[in-house]
């Protein structure tokens, strides 16, 4: 069973997953590959290579789907009947109770986001709030993490377009310094932090990418790496799975504006690989406890300076004010000159 | 000038390293690559391909040393005369004064860690000290953060062994957090935490890899990554500065310690990609305030699930006891069988 447990000092939580679990030796040799199309298990006729699915888009019979969501085949967590927790002198355990699913976002193998309809960038966020609602009435889940991994440098070990949810019975680390954030700004001030930072964006226009139909895509003003990149609503909402109902307009306008930005990024920066992750409300959250859903999207550009995730400290070279005015106005820039020789910077 | 900025809900202080500035276009094409031996600014003959030394190890004369102390030359901060703070609506800037050095540990330039001789380990580790002695003077400064990057998917961009300090008028997120994690545990137990730790891990055994000349090698109880190991001492003390005097008995211990569990970790392994981070007390501590310095090693083996450093989350295939196991009696593990064929866990 995988299992949870917390650093005592640090406070986080992570997942062992033994359902996952390699043996040492495994490691050794390890390179990062891509599952390609031959034995590709999202794509149409291999509806088999994948446990039953939970949701499905369009026809209802085995064949003609346009979106699936099934269940991770190696999950991190595992549905059991009963979370169960326990101490060991400083240690916490907790059963791995939860749940992983994967959304299988289209049936074409090779599309990229800006490729898509916005119809089908639609149907995306529509399987995401779907499952988020139904999994929120679940009492022992207390979050629903959606992300994205594209690209192996990303994490991703397929190729097919998709996206996964992971319901967790905590709040992951993230997400509880953020509402801790937002609640001290809230006391001081009696404002959503995020509605804040969207009438100052709007007001100074420097950091804006797109403004439209009610949700905005901006670099935030202290980026942990280049082309960082937030789309949010305009207008205060705490939980992402409110969006208007099904085939309303405001996840059309949220699609359009996702594939518009994702477009950019697979034009003007090459394909990157990337993570977004869609940073909800916690599903209990408490009446008053602000919080303001948004997606993260971190492009993977650059060397991974290990020791920036292991102390929390990032060293940025890309001032979000270049990145935006490049998202904005690609035509302006040209391939600059690189760095004079010498040591490069470590 | 650099600067640093923070994120008005998250908290975090990030660095926008306009030394190190790189225009969006540059980004395109990077692949990591590593600077070998042909262009090595660190070999011995080269030490004028970098700024004038700040300490120096072994003969006197410009050849013959042992170990260098130099600036980097594409610092991500720069010592100015003051540090400035401004605000700027919700957000909150300063001037990023600090102090960037590379620590190039031997004139080996193929050396690993494990190769060295125990006296060579020591000399970095009286290197780290005596730089933390030496900035904690500076009142601007708040923390010498302490690191080595191992491998270009570790982030490095030079072969030869060195390791980098960075000294910053803040206190970085992960300290700042483990101090506050720490002083949870003081208020409510009157103990050090990880002095509890130590004193659970010796009795349990089953997470402990050295236990030799009061310093600890173990695999955390909450790993984020595969063979995450910690390195600690057994008796409380707050600053890793405060060891033992240069050329003590202390030093050598650690030296032998560390060197062994390198040498492990090289062979059985396959020289993996790794980070190693020191984390000690800030420089302006308050008195019983409670923190014991160590440093995590966090080898690069598997693919960098994105999320996991987006949310706080960590999904760990490899339980810390099977690692701590492997690492203790390495005879009794063959290579085991991979996993099933199917879908790859994502």
């Amino acid at each position: 069973m995988p299992e949870l447990r917390r650093d005592p000092v640090a406070g986080r939580w992570v997942i062992i997953a033994s359902e996952r679990t390699r043996r040492p030796m495994d490691f050794v040799v390890e390179t990062p590959r891509l599952r390609g199309r031959e034995a590709c298990p999202f794509c149409p006729g291999r509806e088999d290579a994948t446990p039953p699915e939970v949701l499905r888009f369009g026809e209802t019979e085995g064949q003609g789907w346009t979106l699936r969501v099934v269940p991770n085949r190696f999950p991190a967590l595992l549905p059991e009947e009963e979370t169960e927790s326990s101490g060991e002198g400083v240690y916490d355990r907790m059963s791995g109770t939860g749940i992983h699913e994967v959304i299988v976002e289209t049936p074409d193998h090779e599309a990229r986001v800006g490729d898509l309809t916005v119809e089908a960038v639609a149907d995306v966020l529509r399987a995401y709030r779907e499952r988020l609602l139904a999994l929120r009435k679940d009492p022992r889940l207390e979050y629903g993490l959606v992300f994205k991994n594209h690209g192996a440098a990303a994490g991703a070990s397929l190729e097919h377009p998709h996206s996964q949810l992971i319901a967790l019975p905590i709040v992951p680390e993230m997400v509880q310094a953020e509402l801790a954030g937002a609640m001290r700004y809230h006391r001081m001030k009696k404002r959503c932090a995020w509605c804040d930072v969207v009438r100052q964006e709007r007001r100074d226009g420097a950091r804006l990418v797109l403004d439209v139909d009610g949700f905005l895509a901006l670099s935030p003003f202290a980026p942990r790496v280049p082309f960082e990149t937030w789309v949010l609503p305009a207008s205060h909402q705490a939980a992402f799975e409110d969006i208007g109902s099904s085939g309303s307009e405001e996840i059309e306008g949220l699609a359009r504006l996702l594939r518009e930005l994702m477009a950019r990024f697979e034009r003007l920066l090459g394909d990157p690989p990337y993570n977004w992750i869609l940073h909800t409300a916690p599903f209990r959250i408490a009446e008053g406890e602000p919080f303001h859903w948004h997606i993260e999207l971190m492009p993977r550009l650059t060397r991974m300076a290990g020791f920036e995730w292991g102390t929390g400290l990032f060293i940025n070279p890309t001032p979000p004010e270049e990145a935006a005015r490049f998202l904005r106005a690609p035509e302006v820039w040209a391939r600059s000159v690189t760095r004079p020789d010498g040591p490069e910077p470590d």
